[in-house]
């Protein structure tokens, strides 16, 4: 057996080291508790999909879809093309429809998993992520409290999280949909393409674009002006009125939206943003949308999106609305390392290194171990009886804070604190570890 | 947009209802408290690996490979042919070459990850699944302890699930190694492959393809003693040298397995069973090697395994030599709930559902989810405000346990009990939830 000697990183494909992952794990474990809290459900759905439930989903997603193939595939084999699943909407859309004699509804689902997109890639685009989405469906209806609940969630999360400040963006595109119809802009998918390129390509380019497609130029001003609004309270409602355009649909995306915002006023003051430009690429969102910046970091893009979807899922008699936000996390974990320098505080869950003084007492260490572990204190076993000097370098070189040594010969045990050097006598079934020091904390490199 | 209609699940590719991923997520969560606590640092790995690079890495992986390729590729793409991982060991040995630099040795890492194979589909037998795995590489040496804490940590682990009485079998490889050398059989490779079928087809046919393979009557005849030895304690080297058979694998191979033996004749009296038929179908294992049977359920085969692989992490000066084990979490949960009728007692993590007197008071009970989940109890608002027993119904299809009353009109909020029918009254500030019920348990249909 020969082993190819040659290893690569695969571009777009991201691994951590283990510092790194360990902080990827307490945003997770932080994510996944708010999450709980809240009443999600766990699930998983298959990596894989039908390629015909995936394309048409995503926009320009059959540009995006790994195709999953058997290499050794005999040839009476009848599966379906399949590909990776390129976010976690389509399948739980896919799930609820083939499980719903058996989920309770309105069904309130936590998902966190990879996708993988085929896309370019770029810093911070990724062809494999994790992301990790919480939806609510219901059948036939859908509340619309719920549309205010998805972004306080994530405001929950994120302020628990080591990102500063932060704003979620909503609009509804019941409010471009309505105002575009009622200026007479009757492709009102196409007008929200180009409006989207608003913050990549500036005013003058959108607005060429839009005389382009067959706008005014004061129809073009005028679909400029909406994306313009933007408030932290309710005034974006009188800023849309003032523009003097009257629509029905424009009238029911406003009091959505604002209903939206004054729920977000009460539980997270100055987190959401009612923000016009918002329009999401993804085709299947009909109302309520949401983007995510970080304050200070805008020029990274949305790092938790999402929206309402009114006929993902249906099987031609019933309909199950939706609404769903999605979290970024390989984008935001990357961006905070990369850019931010953040970093775990050591690259193993443990906090003590049990020294071993000779190989024939390596029991006598295993003993210390369990009795730390059985207190719920991680802990490692020093892997040889070398000197006590590279026992400790073991430690300091994975951030270990605290190095056990074992009595030998009838002597109590030690331990030592070698960030400040300080030694004192111990006893495994008692001695506490600082609250502090039991899982690896956050810090910047 | 149309949305396909018809939904099917994928044969071999296993989703579970959200009970049963509560259940799988208790195991997960024990298996890596357990891990952690013994100093294993998190890790994942892209998905997808070269496919020269899993190309014989596994006995017949060739033919259970997926291939992965972009949909709409571009003709100038360049990417190598890749394939998803069919397990977490090869791609962690290429993460070990790829950043060895970065790493610290000894390097512990526990890998919880989704791992695909093109097989035929069977009961218990599937192409997507979940693998909890460990794993310590060392450069050049590897300490022999590391063989024995493998199974040890995974015995901690099964321990503290409801999953009843199991068994690691361990063996060494060169145990059969030397003895067929001994007895002058030197086609090692081929007369292990087909002594490890002695479960499925029995001794009768296994003799019948040793002698097809050019052994003698006698030859097969010991390789069959030997693979009939198993004993939980020390006496299966007194019962292979038994047989006569003299080679200096063989005693180290014996002295090896003897280690392993007399550290869990310690540690875990009675989990460890020295199973000399033991082989594994992987190529790259090269001395210890582990199976783990549920009693009672060894038709199930094995639900934990792995080995000691000297040469498989090399780039042709350092060699990283390794061992670990690999509990199959896909396969044990499934069988437990479609075998033994394992669930969780509920289908939601909420250990309380707060009722909504009327669409106006929402906020109040709003405010009632909020104060409890500042103290950690999960918990849903209910999502109308329909009559108390419709409500209450809500939580009873969930299995949540408590429905909380926010008090109307200055009256005291009550929470009841909605299994016992008792109601009391309660503040959100204060309340305990009792234990046991604060996280879902374990249970049988």
């Amino acid at each position: 057996m020969s082993t190819p000697t040659k290893v690569t990183p695969i571009s777009g494909f991201p691994e951590f080291l283990p510092a790194e992952r360990l902080l990827e794990l307490q945003f997770l474990d932080v994510i996944r508790e708010v999450f709980e809290l809240h009443g999600f459900a766990p699930l998983e759905t298959r990596a894989v999909e039908p390629v015909e439930r995936l394309l048409g989903k995503g926009g320009d997603a059959d540009k995006e879809i790994y195709g999953v193939t058997r290499l050794a595939g005999e040839t009476s084999v009848k599966d379906a093309a399949l590909g990776l699943h390129f976010d976690l909407t389509v399948p739980f859309a896919r799930y609820v429809l083939e499980n719903a004699g058996k989920l309770a509804f309105p069904f309130r689902r936590y998902q966190i998993q990879k996708v993988w997109r085929g896309e370019r890639p770029q810093e911070g685009r990724f062809r494999e992520f994790t992301q990790a989405d919480i939806d609510v469906v219901d059948v036939g209806e859908l509340a619309p409290h719920f549309e205010a609940e998805m972004p306080l969630v994530i405001a929950e999360a994120f302020a628990r999280l080591p990102i500063g400040e932060f704003r979620i963006q909503v609009n509804n595109r019941k409010i471009p949909e309505g105002f575009y119809l009622g200026i007479g802009l009757s492709d009102v998918a196409g007008t929200l393409r180009i409006v989207d390129k608003l913050d990549k390509i500036g005013p003058q380019k959108v607005t060429a674009l839009l005389l382009e497609a067959g706008a005014t130029a004061q129809q073009a001003e005028q679909a400029l002006a909406l994306a313009a609004i933007s408030s932290t309270d309710l005034s974006f409602v009188d800023a849309v009125r003032a523009l003097g355009v009257e629509h029905p649909t424009l009238d029911v995306g406003l009091d959505a939206l604002a209903a939206v915002i004054t729920a977000g006023l009460a539980q997270a003051p100055g987190v959401l943003v009612a923000d016009l430009k918002i329009a999401r690429g993804l085709d299947y969102y009909t109302g309520t949308v949401y983007e995510t910046q970080l304050v200070g970091s805008e020029a990274w893009g949305s790092v938790c999106s999402g929206g309402r979807y009114d006929s993902l899922a249906s099987d031609g008699r019933t309909t199950y609305p939706g609404v769903g936000i999605s979290i970024g996390l390989t984008r935001l974990v990357h961006l905070l390392v990369t850019r931010r320098g953040l970093t775990a505080t050591r690259s193993t869950p443990a906090a003590v290194l049990v020294a071993v003084n000779d190989e024939d007492s390596r029991d006598a260490s295993r003993d210390v171990a369990a009795a730390l572990r059985a207190r719920g204190i991680p802990c490692e076993i020093a892997p040889s009886a070398a000197r006590f000097g590279k026992q400790i370098r073991y430690a300091d070189r994975r951030g270990i804070p605290f190095v056990w040594f074992p009595g030998a010969a009838g002597a109590g045990d030690q331990v030592k604190d070698i960030r400040s050097g300080e030694q004192v006598e111990a006893d495994a079934a008692s001695w506490q570890c600082p609250e502090a020091d039991l899982r690896p904390g956050v810090t910047t490199r």
